[in-house]
């Protein structure tokens, strides 16, 4: 039995609401139960130095959390001067993630930056940003072809996100935080519209798992993606 | 004629969200048009190193600016190492503002922090947030009193705050970022709930200003922390 | 009765010693009793990158104080990485109150930073700073002059500063460190050599002060600033 | 064909040299092929503030790299203030992966901080250094049976660590530097003696990868990991 | 012929005036020349962590300079967040040269700082900084003598600095900026009263020196603290 | 009787191992006893920007140690965000010790940056680093050599380092880490080949030295840098 009194291969109340914010050019404030993270895309007429003149745009991200979107207040980072490893750890995976689906030859010698502020934090609030920072890129891009500043086929497929882990020995979805506290084993899957993995990430917290867990976990993971790119494609459409 | 078609002595309008946070004593979500600050109160058993063994309590804030609160993107001061001049002249003057209306001995020897994050910026973020950072502190210690940790009379009286400028040559009142761009004179007022003055701040932009100037700033100050004194007593009710 | 046995509406004795260094374009070694400011002007054939091909100048300030310049030691802001946020709002105001009477297209497309270093501070070092900084200003735009370097008319007015408080219940000018220590209210006043108000800086330390209050304080100032104003007629002729 | 013309699932020369340095309490330099790290493994008696009095220890790492161990010279980290996130990745990396197969409570209440140290780089450089740090932590554990600080079963199991990677369409081990740099998948898995997944990180570089290549990269990682086990028990022995 | 016109053995104007800080348990005002440095000694009832419970005291020192001390204007050190390797190099050699005749047990658990800061440079600022140094150091002990805090002893002998270096082929004695500028060779010297050597500093600027030109420097050097070795006491007196 | 058996006038065994890199222009892994320092030397067609288009070239240094290169762990300097004060003092000695010997016109505009990383520590790791940093200076610039990237003559001497001290009375040369512990004095000394003087620094410990003491010490350099400069000589034939 879940503390969260779901299935073991049930997601929590998702949400993906577009255009929250005044000014961005893509935006998507998106919630997995109670975890609420704000994602904006801002587009820049400017390339990191290594891809000036190459043609190719690019496409980052960047992740912070509200000092209070935690259970206790945590110190921000600009406290102590730097992000914290996990943070960049975060970040960079966002980046990744976004960049496998997206042709950078057609974006043009442009960058998009996806902000992924988490607002409320309860669990699995990286693979809630990845699944929301599509959403705002898509929007952007949008919005860049109704300026007719790209064609069709910058976005080559969706790209969506959610962990998984070992709960009291069984395999569940979309962990909450109590669950996550718990679990034995944690795993933060990404994958495309279909199915293609673009990122596995695996740890065993306490205990090494088997590989037959692991092949449970993964089977969670695809179907639970499978809805969650569903969901995606009802809030761009 | 003001760019957002306001009488020269009116408000933005103006909303009081208490409950914003799942997790924070005390929580506001306050919007002046569109400047949105989600201020969240953090109580510890601790106090900075200078009271301890005092008897006393500390109220203190910190304020922040998500990357696309504004029409373009800013970095996060976390790139930077430190936070900005600005933003520590502002969480100072936000923590002065609320502390001046504490009782900190009746506190008893513990910390609040209120933490004022802007989500979306349209000039007066300052006010904005020490006006919701009121209502957020009341909460806090309501429920400080709802379990008995803190008797009546923590909370002295009201503050809030407003903006006003000399726009085209006439003085008006809660400048939005529009107005602000192009005000010779901006000024910034904290005042009681029973219009006692906390601070007042007036910066000539270009060219410096008179006594008379002045003066018809701070009636206009008055009256519209008179309006917004009662949205707190509103919102708390 | 004032610790300093001054009268409510007596400066202390003031001194304005330019040429203080033998390197800057322009100097002024100030003194408002025990607080001793050295200012020193530097003119550089450079400007900001937002500046550059305007056509304008501009005029920066930055501020400092020698460890012992106080009754103890304070720690040099080089060991902890960065300005305090009091550091920054001083020279952020002293910058601002000197570009109010420069005309920065008269200037040329150059920058003038004025240091401002407290040797001994004894209260009041932001006001004595702004007023010795103006002298130290002015000395160096007629070494400009004298070298055809610019014409009449860049210094378009005089700009001095002092404080003003309610101390023991009584609105008193130019408090010194004993004062300030025991004041209810503090006030920081900037005006031109004509009175009028460029910055004004009030804050409540402990109780808000009234309106009536507030009016005192701005007429202690205006008598205040024509005395400094004075000074630096005397000291530049 | 591979580049360094290995049968695809072909580990480099390993060689695991124990007692590298005279000071620490347990060290290995550990070479995959031309990749070579040093490890040292320095016991404190003392523990991170969080587990005082819990009569627990801890096991930590840190990673670093000699400014020419690579190709181009690359800048110092202190240069930039700051461990940049692939460092703190990897450190976070190793010290999970060595923590699964401690028993924190026979360890007792000390920390045992394992420093890998990139000497010469050449692909590969995680993995051999969780490898080589295992070797590290056993001599230091073995050091301190020696002066009877613990008993037996402190450490419950071998922990090491390989690549893999879809090169040219085919799965191949342990990646040097030109075969990483054009592999379209890169994983690193690591795994206890008894085969038991500790972490697993799956990147697709550019093209998502599916579920059954992934099977084949982790069919080579058992392989490659048992082979790397039997050589530390050889190096430990 | 040297720029300054002085014969190769002779000393700058030097004055030594103690006093020089109204807070300061003791300091001095240093002129070699054009070069003024400001040295402030504060008593603090407290020692660095490896030396509390020894009964021991501290003595060290802080080195500084105003940004415009020198021709053109340097960067504050606080700008870029560290002192620089030169500001840290001359700190620890004002701090060992002091604390090489104070007797650390006689002083007592405390710590003496003196600051030494450069209020205007004109080559030799470290030299003059040491010997400014010693008279605010002794000032400062005759401070704590007078308050009964320690007894005879404490300083044990003078310590002062000079430089001296090798221009246009001759040996010349404390050495302006235009002097430095051009030197070939550039050494620093710190000796007690009685000519024992604490520091020698010997750097070939462009071609290696001979051991008869090092020979002849360190002739130079012992006639020159004679006779500043004078002066301070001239001033103590 | 030294601690280390050796007589006062001889050296620790000394090795110097060329092409200890793989991929560095120039490299020495270089041993005084137990003391080991790797040095590389790194070719880049690009200089400071104070010498671009002056048509010379800059050698510098950088100094590192790993953190359990000494007896008990040390904190990587990136931990503290920046070079210790120490560590700059060195890397700028090795730096000046280079250049006083190359022909920075011969060398062209390029920069040659030596890295000196001691991976064991057993005393006088600054004098082993300047006597590895020329072999690899020397490798670097043969192999420009051999690419006509330059002719003859951008070397112009060897360079060499040793340690002296006083030791329980008596001068001693190359101090072991014991012995310098112990010492009351320590000296550095830099040569050239010819035993030309190019750094020599010298520090009294605890007691003032006399001048006796300090002809004696650099008598004692003077012979082990000539051992010294003979084996670069074996090393690079």
């Amino acid at each position: 039995m879940r503390p969260s009194h779901r299935a073991p291969d049930e997601l929590r109340s998702v949400s993906l609401e577009r255009g929250a914010s005044k000014y961005a050019e893509g935006s998507c404030a998106v919630r997995f139960g109670s975890t609420h993270v704000l994602c904006t895309a801002s587009l820049e007429e400017r390339v990191p130095g290594w891809l000036r003149g190459s043609g190719e745009g690019w496409v980052t991200a960047e992740y912070g959390m509200l000092p209070r979107a935690t259970g206790t207040r945590t110190q921000r980072e600009v406290s102590s001067g730097r992000p914290s490893g996990r943070t960049q750890e975060i970040q960079r995976l966002i980046g990744r993630s976004l960049r496998a689906v997206v042709d950078r030859k057609a974006l043009g010698e442009r960058q998009i930056t996806v902000d992924c502020d988490v607002i409320q934090a309860d669990g699995g609030t990286r693979t809630a940003a990845i699944t929301g920072a599509w959403v705002a890129l898509s929007d952007c891009i949008a919005w860049m072809k109704a300026r007719n500043m790209v064609r069709d086929g910058v976005l080559r497929d969706h790209v969506a996100a959610v962990s998984c882990g070992i709960f009291r020995g069984a395999p569940i979805l979309d962990l909450d935080y109590a669950e996550d506290s718990e679990a034995e084993t944690d795993a933060n899957f990404v994958m495309t519209g279909t199915r293609g993995i673009i990122e596995v990430q695996g740890t065993a917290e306490r205990t090494p798992f088997s590989r037959d867990e692991f092949t449970a976990l993964v089977d969670l993971a695809e179907a639970g993606i499978g809805q969650l790119v569903e969901l995606q494609k009802l809030a761009v459409s």
